[in-house]
């Protein structure tokens, strides 16, 4: 079922990726397009692209296949018969589910974070945090006129854009935090001006995060004033925006800043930052679209943080194949259609969930992600010791790794020569190339990977 | 293949319904739920639900499933090995797309309303408008600024939330318009108060829509001139906000208001308003969620309108299968990433699509809707004259039909008559009962549903 290594036989992109990139392009935006994938061919950990090239694959189609290419787990819940009825009739979840829908919800709820027995599906990490941001001002504005039932006042006036009706209520997002691109996601996103650029947002507040160095325990007092002084800063965006009438509903934040860079935070950070949410009124979202589901080693990065009280929403996507929001009893919206719309996700996709569930237990590959990544962090810091004019910040998180390069452009050449060495990768930041592999790569993966990225160093 | 008729054993939702309520109640919130469904035992126009209840089906899944429940070319596309990896590898299609990519889109542009050339996926109708308006915006902001690309104090003042970079550009939507409920689409829609309270919003400006009376042709005189109103209106806000800063970038409008309440204009209104956009140099969004895909008799219901020129975007979902926009070639958006997402739609979609459209020719769907809305409207119409104290204001384009009751109670009662008489269907605005069938009903079922909802006015 593995392949024994990559095959490079054109230049990647090759001729065949760059003819239908030509077709592509008649008809969309290509710039961002890389190369042309044939799925048919790609096994496991390995991606084979339109002209045979083989590639170690450490991007995962953006960090959301879980157990990467045609794992027959997959295959086989795609062709069992009795799961082809959720492929042909894609119901109307919120008003019409399917009467197997209860039980499969059970699945979600059996890898839940701690501390959570709710869960709203949805169809992918966007309408997960736009949805979350509407579970917050829903209980905020509740609590606010101490009663779950709007006022006829508010009825009217929100249907002119005018409070109290269209509360002036502010999501708290961090500076480098990505969180999606529709407007609200995007209010709270701050990791790239193209994002953000022509766009018109509501003006939510932007704390700073935090600027660690790596490894985090050797640089543990440096990096706490740096978590302090952000952590004050919050503070005073929350009184700020309280005295402006615009109170902060909600804080978000990613366990680990995933497009902004690869930035971490201690778990004391998050810990005082979830105090600090409570201790404001405001409600903590933990946005879990890239960290949750394995690759960190625990199911949910935020578990690793130690904290007193769990968070009171925490989003996911990508690698759990459907998106949706497991939230506190308190946040579940009371009144019928407040958080719907027509799909709210899609039970074709619970049915590929439960599948790598089960693999994702049965085969440990929670225990997996641990020990290849204690492989990569370990190599990459080797790499760096041996090229530290190359590399540098080597960081990780069970497999969900990081490391930098001088610049942008150097890490874009670096990226673009593994390629041609057989490994697909990607950045995320400025600099940093970012390694999200499926839960199924193991440590002779990593070793295979870390030799090539080596190579690359030489000729940078 | 098909039923012969209803086949009703319990209320509707019966014992199993509700015991499957009350677990799935345990872990959302269900207020909306209306019973479960056995789709496993659905079959075409007919939905079997937990208690082995028959309903022929006027919803579809909030106007969702093109082709009826289990259809046999959407089975056997499901089937076939072919298009297996389809379903088990779902990619990032903005960057890794795979090799058949290119082609299946020319399918999606076989379809596309005339004068479009250019298609973007997406994975729901929600991102298809929070993505069109975004697209309206940057070709704004490259127009005003007479340039593609943003200078650098834009780049810098967007992470700031502040002008130039973060502009204060507007769409202009309507009064019982409904385009999703994100917060970029919240701020467009106003078509039911519960959606939008306790959310801020974007202040984006609101015209009135048309109140018309039906038939349209017999009230021609009366709607003009409230159609002029509105025009006017129109021309007037955009005015006022070009003088207050905020100019309209976009204009978004529904072919039928669906959600709220079937609500129709003239074709000369929305050819007029399509003008009046051009000559305030404002983008023409036209949302066919619900209304694209066929029911209306043609494959978009703006086909109907006789435009000179063509609108500049057009987003579909619901029975496209799958979510997207065509544009105009200057609405493609310029530089890398900036309308991306993880996913962009799902190719495991686009296979069932594929097939759906194939059915569509081979079977005349499009002809079908025209006959059979013709058996709708004027059974309808005819229904009305005879019970003219229950039903007013029969409407439809195509099967597209709607009917109004005097009031949102009795139109509550009239929907679970018809349940409980073996016909599922839904409301929409205040007291419209809106049809909403699958592409393959047929004459004789509309004869049966209007039988039907002859039968339930008697006992209202
Ligand atoms: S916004 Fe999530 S699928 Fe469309």
């Amino acid at each position: 079922y593995d392949y024994d290594g990559p095959h490079v036989v054109t230049q990647v992109p090759g001729p065949r990726s760059k003819m239908l990139l030509k077709s592509l392009d008649n008809i969309q935006n290509t710039e961002a397009v890389q190369f042309f994938c044939d799925f048919k061919k790609s096994r496991g950990n390995w991606l084979v692209d339109a002209d045979g090239n083989r590639l170690l694959d450490v991007y995962m189609q953006i960090a959301s296949l879980p157990l990467g290419y045609n794992h027959p787990a997959v295959v086989s819940a795609l062709t069992d018969e009795n799961n082809l009825s959720a492929f042909v009739n894609r119901p109307a979840l919120g008003v019409l589910p399917p009467v197997d829908f209860p039980d499969t919800l059970q699945k979600l709820l059996q890898v839940a974070p701690p501390g959570f027995c709710q869960v709203q599906t949805m169809a992918c990490g966007t309408c997960a945090n736009e949805n979350a941001f509407k579970a917050v001002f829903f209980w905020y504005r509740a609590r606010q006129r101490g009663s779950l039932i709007p006022t006829e006042e508010e009825l009217e006036s929100c249907m002119r854009h005018e409070e109290p009706g269209s509360p002036n209520l502010t999501i708290l997002g961090f500076e480098g935090g990505f969180h999606g691109r529709t407007i609200g996601c995007l209010s709270s996103s701050h990791s790239a001006p193209l994002h953000k650029v022509d766009m018109p947002v509501l003006d939510w507040p932007i704390a700073p995060f935090p600027v660690t160095k790596h490894p985090l325990d050797v640089n543990a007092q440096e990096n706490r004033l740096e978590e302090e002084r952000c952590l004050d800063k919050v503070f005073q965006l929350m009184q700020e925006y309280k005295n402006k009438g615009r109170p902060v509903a909600g804080v978000v934040v990613e366990p680990i800043q995933s497009e902004g860079g690869d930035r971490h935070a201690s778990n004391s950070f998050f810990r005082q930052l979830r105090k600090l949410a409570k201790e404001n009124r405001s409600a903590f979202v933990v946005d879990e679209v890239q960290t949750g589901a394995g690759l960190t080693g625990k199911m949910w990065a935020h578990e690793h943080w130690g904290l007193e009280e769990s968070p009171d929403i925490v989003t996911f996507s990508k690698k759990m194949v459907i998106g949706g929001l497991y939230f506190k009893e308190e946040f579940r919206p009371k009144g019928a259609m407040r958080i719907m719309n027509t799909w709210l996700g899609d039970p074709a996709k619970l049915v590929i969930l439960e599948a790598v569930l089960n693999v994702i237990q049965q085969d440990r590959l929670l225990d997996n992600m641990t020990e290849t990544g204690q492989v990569i962090l370990q190599g990459l810091e080797k790499i760096q010791d041996k090229h530290a004019e190359v590399f540098s910040n080597a960081r990780g998180r069970g497999a969900f790794c990081a490391v930098d390069f001088p610049n942008t452009s150097t890490r874009d050449r670096a990226v673009a020569t593994l390629r041609n060495k057989g490994v697909q990768c990607a950045g995320c930041g400025a600099k940093a190339l970012r390694i999200r592999p499926a839960l199924i790569f193991q440590p002779h993966h990593a070793r295979m990977f870390l030799d090539i990225l080596e190579d690359t160093a030489l000729e940078l």
